[in-house]
């Protein structure tokens, strides 16, 4: 496949690390929310490898802050997520959908609360914080919006645990997953979750002194030395074998939570207010209309730059393919499809046409593993 | 400088038009509005002197519309921008800044009057409907808001006129600037618009039905031969010398539109309500702490990717660099910097570091020609 170059500007923004990735071998890009987003370090594959038996540090300061706090800011934040947040608790992450009165998904962040009065939603590729500031507005809601500069690295790979360690103390190591804290590094406090885009165990740092980020930084590449740290970023390889989901790509503002599988996040049996809410209860009782599950396709390669239409054997579209990679613990090519009713049903074969060939595939339940 | 891919994926979408330019040689992208938006077919210098004395064809499909139709649709796009639109008229074009309530900006669109109760915001980068969405949902306002399938074809430069009337007839050469009107081509309808992002005139295709869009596309092409058509892009050289302001390059939330140079869209001595008010007769009693200038720098390249400071004889810095590029016109590097007070003077001379070098610079008015 043909690349292109990606072109730079103030627009699409830095972050403190990425004249350190761009010395350590960063090799493609992606952006979102308005930043770089470094996407490969040579071969994919390597780096799966490498990822689920080592310890990589990843640039993920693209992961932006909208931060929300004052009198109104729970009603606020509760107003846009479809989750019940009335029991939660100050030091702990939520994944919240976020989505607007028609029940369109507008992004699926994290949520942390770091007050009682005091929010950081932790979003995906949609500027969530625009929504905020409109429904505040609005609602002449008692509260303060804006973006921290909040660059997070994350710490991703089984060895992530005994690096921080080694840095940070037993301490890190007995937090659980989605909790947070605050761990002192050459001057300054870094709130630390147990979280990140994989699925092989890791950390977050919320670097807001981006002084003592960047000293954190070079050293969890040296301390890491004999972890065989490497620099990363989110793998395609390793993200659809585990099914975390991705914004924009497996799932938009043209569907909603119900159809992305997301029920657990739905709570409709609650006091509490948020929109979309009627919209959700009439499309759990008539039945969701196409449902996201995990197909598997014979084939080798794949490069999914748009929906791909998966069609059946009268050449009728049951459904579209939104992500893909070639997975080589399956040895075939595994993706993120959106399916038709009634055609989402693990027993469906599909066909799909990849460079101008056609393949079988047939669809599968999520994740992969 | 070294150049990276960029990673292509659904999230980042293609336009209907990306398989013909692709083969039509870009060689790399930028992102905007969630899509691939071209930023270089070869060499800056070559697209820029063809676009100053031929025609070219732009896949600017990433110039998205927010849709805002229904009984408070007036109402709400005027919420959302200081400049007047009380007397604006169906089939016209306004540049118009939108700003929260801070007065920060947070887009500075094209906004087209397709009726009484029908709008299109021709967005810059960054969600637009998502702060609408919120305010509507606030304000509990009666309107329909959506991104319809829009996806705009630029035809610019001083032979765009005579390729457009080969197609469309004598009628389209005599639409005033910043008009639009509706033209027939290949069994569909097409809005098209007497606008563009440079200063060498043109039009703007709103191509609503893909199929008549493509076979347009090709058309131009086809006759477009003598007049010497390429295919092209927002030229960096060209935007800088006309002083066509890019939102997240030269502005963002945290200018307001006084600062910026867009006094005249700010019409505070008016009966409409919009946002952002009575901070802006503020800002405008108190006057500006800071103030959007070119400035020309005596070198022969730079390449901006993040703001780069300005700094006088003591050392301290008087503004930020925010997009530059060498400007084969005035062989020097020119460019567009936010000067502090009170530094915001013509006369004003800084040092710049480029590439680990420091070079002269002089602050002077926009735009450059």
């Amino acid at each position: 496949m043909k690349t292109y170059s990606i072109a730079k500007s103030r627009r699409i923004r830095s972050s403190p690390y990425t004249s350190r990735i761009e010395k350590q071998g960063v090799t493609a890009y992606t952006t979102y929310n308005h930043m770089l987003l470094p996407s490969a370090f040579g071969p994919l594959e390597e780096s799966y490898y490498h990822l689920k038996e080592n310890v990589q540090i990843w640039d993920v300061a693209a992961e932006r802050q909208v931060e929300i706090s004052g009198k109104d800011s729970a009603k606020l934040v509760q107003l846009m997520t479809c989750r019940d947040l009335s029991k939660s608790k100050v030091g702990r992450c939520y994944y919240c959908p976020i989505i607007d009165d028609n029940a369109g998904l507008i992004n699926d962040p994290v949520i942390l609360k770091l007050d009682e009065n005091r929010w950081w939603i932790s979003i995906a590729d949609s500027d969530v914080i625009l929504f905020a500031k409109g429904l505040a507005i609005g609602n002449k809601f008692d509260v303060k919006i804006f973006e921290p500069n909040v660059d997070i690295l994350a710490v991703q790979g089984p060895k992530s645990f005994q690096l921080m360690e080694k840095i940070f103390g037993k301490k890190i190591t007995e937090m659980k997953f989605f909790g947070f804290d605050y761990f002192e590094f050459s001057g300054a406090k870094h709130l630390i979750a147990k979280s990140g885009w994989s699925k092989q165990g890791g950390y977050e740092i919320y670097v807001e002194n981006t002084k003592s980020g960047l000293a954190l930084y070079d050293e969890l590449f040296e301390v890491g030395k004999k972890f065989n740290v490497k620099p990363g970023c989110p793998n395609l390889i390793e993200r659809i074998e585990s099914a975390l989901l991705s914004y924009g790509n497996d799932i938009d503002n043209n569907d909603n939570p119900l159809e992305c599988g997301l029920d657990k996040y739905v709570n409709l049996e609650t006091n509490v207010n948020f929109l979309g809410k009627e919209k959700l209860k009439k499309i759990k009782e008539n039945g969701i209309k196409k449902k996201l599950m995990g197909v598997i396709i014979d084939s080798k390669e794949i490069n999914v730059s748009k929906s791909i239409d998966l069609t059946n054997e009268k050449n009728l579209k049951i459904g579209e393919l939104r992500s893909g990679v070639y997975s080589p613990h399956f040895k075939k090519v595994i993706g993120i499809a959106m399916l038709n009713k009634p055609h989402f049903e693990v027993s469906q074969t599909f066909k799909i046409s990849i460079n101008h060939s056609i393949y079988e595939g047939k669809v599968c339940d999520l994740p992969f593993i």
